[in-house]
């Protein structure tokens, strides 16, 4: 017995070149996830500042969702023969996320650094949303459902830069 | 403002030797916690085998409960001082654990690699609930509670290797 | 007052060719997703083997979902001017899913046999979904919802056919 | 393998004539109840007229029921050595019940077959009581409970067809 | 400090024509989803008859329905930098959907009165799933599900027009 | 059949001068209880600046309030033979709170606003008790719970224009 | 040992005139509730009609008030030193409420009845209340409250004998 | 329309004799099981003494076990064309369980007149268990559960009349 | 900045009179229910005795219904601009309430003593009701209702008594 | 004071033959019962193999449902004046199913021993069930009732022994 | 395949003094918790007197905490290749509670016994937290858990051997 | 009788000397921690600025957690003979947490004074770990639960003290 399976175990019900786009698509789709939800507790933590507590709270939300769809993306990706790979070096080689601050970081901060963060994920998110309209509508479904989720994140970051 | 504050806003209880112990300690625990959910996350998805349904619900609970470790963790880091880095990068560049192979895994081999993670992962941290002894019986007793789940699981995946 | 309506009391907001294309699609959606749900509790009842517990439930839970997917299909139709018909005869004289083999059945037929059941009812869905893209949005996206269900749980039983 | 088991796996606590007698009750009360349950939801996808509302949901608690009912009779014949046959073409051959009108069907309508069809499941379940008096006593338990459930729906339905 | 702000302070993901064509479809569904709300209620509080108690029920469903659209649509505007309006005047002032009578009104006539308001509620939000094919699919898709909703609704008040 | 009944269905059993008192009060707590909702909900979308998220959640508890309360009155109202009207266009023929201003609004502004709002509220249901006072005591008990709970939620906004 | 005290053991915070006041209207109003209890159970156990089903339901919530109203009266007296009695003969000995028809009743029937039921229920209430007002403004208020949900039924049932 | 319908519009799945025999043993249990719901809190008011806190609470459980045989036993009836009468006249002419007395009453007494009432309900019943045996085994069924319920609440009394 | 604000930061809806009465009333039902829980958790854990189990849970009761009414009461002192004071220092200085003896304490004399605390509790709470009868029927209606549940409580304790 | 009481303070509305004969059979039971639950725990915590997991939950439903067993069987008993013993060294005194083997076990194993001793314990339950038949109806009720699920367990287990 | 493995399947993590020392620890605590569970319930079962009914249910709180302490100290020893005997013979061979007596037993008289047996439980237990101080200080830190728990049941019966 | 009992009623399990030292410790805690919540309770109530509504939240949960916290070690002590005071007057006189203001308080003031008073909390509580650590290791485990809960309030608060 090897580790490794020589072949996918799992068959696909696409073609072979739609199955190859939405390969790229899941994978880079799932990395991002998963960075933005290790930013998200990494903020949760060394959020400090007047508006702590509402972001403590606001940033575990954020975790909860990219959480949840990390697993639905992932998910997807299996169910059509393509094994998702989410371990802590293929995370790290492959972001394309703004880099977090160190340290603890004032609320000001925080949020700015998530309106950035937020606005990266959904210009990739939206350039994943075309490039699956033709390879298959029903990854491309989940894709856009997740694009509006992240659009209502990053308002919700963006309404509170506004100085009164 | 800058983005990095100069000093910790954030004053200790401890002494400043059981801060360093204790500082180095949380620091390790919490990089290894996050990368045992990540491992559980990449064997839940890439699980194959007769046994996939019952090791796909046991691996999110391994999960569950790392990401839980890791929060009370790394909130036990902040409530001392002590800036907790849980980043993507800083996970991947002090990796403990043995490393999860990539791509679709057989059942047979997922048991066996949960084993050794959990193996190691529990011989990591007694170490750490030793270092704590006299440091802080606070941060020790948190260590505990959490050895003794880490142990509990290993034996729930290594009583799966027996042959019948 | 006699037992059948001599025209239909529902009408349509759809255009005549429309409703002629969808109608067809509905009726036979309707009756895969109550043979389906047929099929799941036969399997469920009839399995036996050392999987028996796991795919006793696992079956439930494909029982759970072909009967909502059913339920909002005839509801769609209905709404739409179309009278759903899910009888005991319409079902088994419109059957288009493999048929299931009859006296208890082996675990390992089991999943063979939903991994083929699933396979079909997945592949006659992507079919309706591309038939309906110019008749009515509305109910692809209903139908595109239903396919990436019935992938997942396709993925799920056929990644138990992988001996270790 | 093959995919049918030559004898039955499972094996009985039962007398033979015992056994003989409740296979043949066990089936036919499995066929009535599933019937019912798809009866009970052609009607609630199909009831038009003023009091469409109160029957749509009366219609389903029915087919709760009539599943749940289905249910616990498979599992005791499964219990028994009695493969229970729930496939569509099975039931559609062996129904007992009246027929329901396809098409939209008006409220006074549905009542007065949700009346009849009850009824003759009533008396056919009697006769079961009846039949297995002898043969097994805990079979009994059950279908005298069920009884208890049919008899109070038929009169929730026949309370319905007096005009005020 | 001035009471109104001089420029919107939520910048768009989206391009100039499309931020225009969104702006109108999201600022009329929302006045149109308010009022409906609104007619619920009054029908919920108004209505007599021998059908009181259900449909007094049933209106809720609707009031509850109608709330959450509101909500959501206005949500996707704010976060497209789409300022929305659902004040009592604005909402008065842009009526689109038929009026609804003063004072008690019998049941059958509320009956009537609710296909013929959710009839024009769907053609008009159908309009406006076409306008946003080609200016954004993210709001798009919120608006379908929306539409299949309100056709489900507009179902259920139908099939109480037939007499029986 | 007519849309509007020619007299009211619904019988009092209060005497006719109480019953003129009552219908008026009646009337105008119901429309100030629907505008508040509305303002409160044009205030949870359009809040912007660091106060942003408690804001927001804040806002939607008066929502629900004022929802509860509108539902409250209306049912009083049609308990006693006086059909209430809560449509959008009597309710902005008949508005008496301050108006709420258009577009984004810091939120500073929609603090002080619904101060404003809530206070007028509030002197304006301080009359209504008044009046009811001889009129009808169980009207009168209604209408004082809720402007107790009307002033709570005027001091839980005015704690905040407080500069620290 | 006797079994019945000779004195009441339980002592109260009124004055004398007040305690007999009181002590008359709690018994008095128990007896009410306890037999509005049953006829509202005789209504939901004997309807018949076409509005069977709404009835049956709306019936059991006059049922679980009525019991509540009791319970509250009976331990508000109680906790007064008036000892409360519910026994049959004494609630059949003491009725006030019109007698409900024997057998099998139509649906028009009941409405009917309820309606003239709770008008009387409602009437006698609103004396209790004014017998209190000056003897205890406790247990008034208590009287109150079970006035205004009197008279909340009474509406609904009303609302029901309008033919359209 | 008359007040009483001349026949019964519920027909019955049962024989004559067997309708006869079950008519009076259900109208029976019907009145015992009120008469115990109102005996068991006229005790939950009126029981004063050391052991106040326990029989208060355990009496409640008693109404509710009461309510809830009253019901299934007065619907049993129901659905077999066989009036139910839970009047209360009806009850208290029909008393067949020993008088609670008035007034306040010892814990000692109350538990002493609860082992009694319970003993009487019991044996009442043991012989309408007899009496439907050949009749209807559906009927019995449903006086055999509530047995035990009522003798293993007489235990639970009985095993506080020993002093210690 | 200094600790304490000049002049209180909220403003009230009462005259200046009326303020006075009801600032007076509302500190002092503050300090009497802060005591109460205070009194009831003492007693919560040293009661001894047979009866020890059901005093023990009782006592919470009372201390949950105690805490729940100190926060109703200074919550709508602080709507009214009536800063209020709750501190232990405070809550001493200002007993009105019997003195709880220190120790362990039997039972018997556990019920005594919240007898007498309740007793007098209710009394001054009934001289606050009457105060505030001109001044404030929003205070007063809170008031009312703290009083019902505290003569409820107080027979509570009473019942237990009596001997028997 | 003695530790035993001379004589059974509880009565019982038995027969002396009767409560002989169902005296033996609650004894009996109960031992059963709780021998059951103590194996299955033994399974529980000493299984070991690739079906570890699944048995590890199956067997602490069994667990569940034999203390469950247990429970009814000796309050009846209770109830009838029958003192249950339900001590380890009854218990261990009185087996009657098979021994459990020392040590870990295999899932194998565990299987095979769990059909052989719910096999002798169903049969050893169906003849209490004969024995009761003509003592008391109500006890053989409640024995038939636990057979029925013990023969479902088996079955479950059973499934589990066809090799594939 | 024999019924017993040779050798343990599951390694440890401790070294051999220390395994041989909890090993020890591990099953006493285990037989000594399985025990008081059983006499909990024969309690439970066997009680008699005027405290029945509190008495009833505190026992039955003793045994779920008892179930829940044996459950957890036999998964300790199994995650450390201890395997636990909790088989009926064990424990009875193994006691060293007091033996509790046989029959009904007085209300006084059970609770003397339980604070005897939990006296004693609580001084072995205090024993074995001792003897793994050095040994294992997670299974000390679950018996700490456990000790605490039961010096808080000893506490509540002791409390109850006060005669006032 | 007397009032007080002469000598403690609950005997102890551990030494006089062990015994001296953890009653010292008990009792202190216990009056610091109901300090502590009617300090938690007092900022509620009156807090003010524009943070007002987080830190109304966030106080209620220091006081229920401080609430809990009290009523842990009180029990704790009366279960080891030492009986717990928590009376008002005990409290005031035995306070070692720095004084809470009076009047309104600003949010940012409020803050300030909860670090200060949760810093001193947490080092007396540090204290009486070290003191109970030979002589209670049950009551220790207790203590440094209490304290990991209070470092990390300390911290929640403490972070909102940065200014961004």
């Amino acid at each position: 017995m090897t580790a490794m399976l020589s072949a996918t175990p799992i068959t696909t019900t696409l073609g072979a070149a739609e199955q190859k786009v939405v390969g790229i698509v899941v994978q880079d789709a799932l990395a991002d996830m998963i960075d933005l939800s290790l930013i998200g507790k990494q903020a949760h933590w060394n959020v400090v500042g007047r508006h702590f507590r509402e972001l403590h709270l606001q940033l575990d939300e954020v975790v909860d969702a990219a959480r949840g769809f990390a697993d639905s993306i992932a998910e997807r990706g299996a169910a059509l023969g393509i094994s998702p790979d989410g371990r802590a070096a293929t995370v790290a080689g492959a972001r394309g996320l703004p880099e977090f601050p160190a340290g603890y970081v004032t609320d000001r901060k925080v949020v700015e650094a998530m309106v950035a963060t937020l606005d990266i994920a959904v210009r990739r998110m939206r350039e994943r949303v075309e490039a699956t309209d033709s390879a298959d509508p029903v990854t491309q479904d989940l894709l856009i459902g997740i694009t509006a989720e992240l659009e209502k994140m990053r308002w919700m970051f963006q309404a509170q830069t506004v100085d009164s």
